[in-house]
Order: C-alpha cells, then structure tokens, then sequence
C-alpha cells in the first residue's frame, strides 16, 4: 500500500478510506501484513482522484460513475451513465423541451431522458433567467464547437469491444478532465479576441 | 422594493442581505418607508444571482467581479479583472511555463500574469496527475474550438467606449452562463459521436 500511494500521491489514510467507501477494491492478501496491488488499482485511485479533484464530485457521484466504469453494459451505455454521474445536478428538475428541440435541430442522437440533455435544458433555464439571449445563431456557434471537441475526445479514447473498461475509464476521464481545459482555452482565447478588438474579429460570425 | 422582488424572483430578505453586503447598491430614499430602484438595481440583482447560482462563486468573488464592472477601468482591463474573479482557486499556485509556451504557441496575447493562464496551468497539472495526454494535437483542436466561441462571444457583446459598463456586464455574465451550455453541448456530442461509433467518425482529426 505504501508503494500506492507513493506512485499515486495520494496518503495511505486517503486509499484505506476509499478502500472502506468501496470506491477501491482491497489488495489481494499475501500476509496478514501485506497486500498486492496492481496497475488497475493505480488506475482506479487517478480516476477517482480526478472525479474528487477536478470533478468536484460527491462520493456518491463517485460510486455513480464507477458503477459505470465496472458495469456489464455496452461502451455507449456505460458512458451514458458515467455522464448520469458527472452532470451537476440542477436544483430543480428542468423543462427540457427547448432542448430536445435544440438537438432534433443539431440532428444530434442522443438519450432524450439523459443526464446531458437535463444539463442542456439547467444552463438554457439559467441563461433566460438573466435575461440572456440563447438564440439559433449562438447555439448554431457552440454546437458546432463542441461537436469538434466531441468527436476528437472520442477519436483519441482506445477502443476495444472485448474489454471495453479502458476506454470507458478513459472516456471518464477526459470528459471531467478536458473540461476546465476547454474553459481556460475559452477565456484565454476571449481575452485575445477583446485586446484585438471587436472591429478587426468581431462581427464575422455575427 | 417589493417590485424589485417581483420582477427579479429574488426574495425581500436576500436583496435585503445583498445590500448589507454592499453587492447592491441601496435604492435612493423617497420616504422613510419607500425607495426607487432603476433598471440598474435589477441589472445588478441578475449578475449576483448569476455569478452565485449558475458561476458557484462565493460572496467575495462576487465582490471581486463587481468591482471589475463597475471599475473605472477600460473594457479589457476590466475583463481582465472580472475574469480574476471567476477563475477558479487553483489549491495550489501553477508552474505556468508550459501554459506561456502554449497560448504562444497558439499566438494568442494574453496577460502573463492573470488568472485564465493560472487555469490553463492548473488544467494541464490535473490531467498530467492522472496520466491523461494534452499534445499539441489536442490543444490545436480545443483552442480552435475555443477561438471560435471567444470571437462569437466578444462579437454579440455591445460595444460602446462612452458607458463600458453594461458591456463588461454582457461579457461577465456571457463567460459564466454560456460555460455549462458549452459543456452540456459537449456531452451531448459526445454522445451523438459514441452512438455513430469510432469508425464513423473516429480518426478524421486524430
């Protein structure tokens, strides 16, 4: 265990936590001192770091997402429920039918019950609430962006059908963790676009 | 100041708190039972409720990103500051060098010194933790992504040089409620992608 947590980083008081949650399986016992741990447990203690860390997610968002991880189900539906995991949830349940509406028109495939579409639905609920304009032009501009993003990310993630947890565990991964990626990027490339000016990059895709 | 209430969803005792914590400005007295509130009240009333529901900031961030509105600064100065104010604390101060080495890769100019860069840095540390590739590949498809929606962004904000605030107001509250629209839309193509599967559209831009 302490060799764990000196490739992780993470404190042996933390792991044996995590261990006592079930959020990581125990070593396989060698001694009544000792227990082996491999790759898949260094594995497990990065991604729910990742989750805890950058996710800011609850153990019980945790436990959500590595269910997902480890379930029997096919590569999509575990990443559609990883996805039911990793969305915030939104304090009241919201209208989706703007966004079901908004995808139709994207022609995007997805789960009309799923966690993303409910996320969709929160952040245009929010945006209207100030008085913010969400209309067919901006949506058209960041759909399209993400789109981009999306079909990169899945494109990178490995793909197996025989053992399909790798690249769930991956595509959990870069979904939490390329996020504040993007985020950064976005202000970054905000604060470029004001200090040229609206004159010489604004009003293009206006 | 029940009007206020009413037209804004926010209730008496919170715009009451508000103005205790000099995040409102009080209403100009007509009676010793009675105050005007304008149209500004209400404009200030949406961003707090913005920044702390939808942005999760604390009352001093808020504070912070108030400020930068209503600061005597010129527009970029003021996104700037406003930025610093919603950037997440990193838990620990970034090495910056290989985000400045990247956003000059990129040619994008921005402050050294402010906090997106922190972010950038703070987002790349994360996924270096848990052994998750950022190449320059990745980066060229985030950031173009990114610079597609910053321009949009800077390009629907009114422009005036003469009255900068509510500018500074449309750019603060468009970089904290268009971020979950941007990741929801992400997560949805993502799914839309993993349903068409990596054969379809897997490998275009890898």
């Amino acid at each position: 265990m302490s060799e764990l947590a000196e490739r992780s980083g993470v404190s042996i008081p933390t792991i044996k936590f995590y261990i006592r949650e079930g959020l990581l399986p125990p070593g396989r016992t060698t001694s009544p001192r000792q227990a082996d741990y491999d790759e898949s447990h260094l594995d497990r203690l990065r991604l729910v770091r990742a989750l805890v860390d950058v996710g800011g997610l609850s153990l019980a968002s945790v436990r959500e997402v590595l269910d997902a991880v480890t379930g029997p189900a096919g590569l999509d539906q575990a990443i559609a429920r990883a996805h039911g995991g990793l969305a915030p949830r939104p304090p009241a349940e919201p209208d989706t039918t703007r966004a079901r509406a908004l995808v139709g028109r994207l022609g995007w495939v997805v789960d009309e019950h799923g966690a993303p579409l409910r996320q969709l639905a929160a952040a245009l609920e929010a945006a209207q609430a100030v008085g913010l304009d969400v209309d067919d032009a901006l949506i058209d501009v960041y759909a399209g962006a993400a789109a981009v993003v999306a079909r990169y990310d899945v494109s990178i993630i490995p793909w197996s059908r025989e053992d399909p947890a790798p690249s769930v565990t991956q595509a959990v991964l870069g979904t939490v963790l390329y996020e504040p990626l993007l985020l950064a990027l976005r202000r970054l490339a905000q604060s470029d676009a004001f200090v040229r000016g609206p004159q010489r990059d604004g009003g293009a895709t206006a």
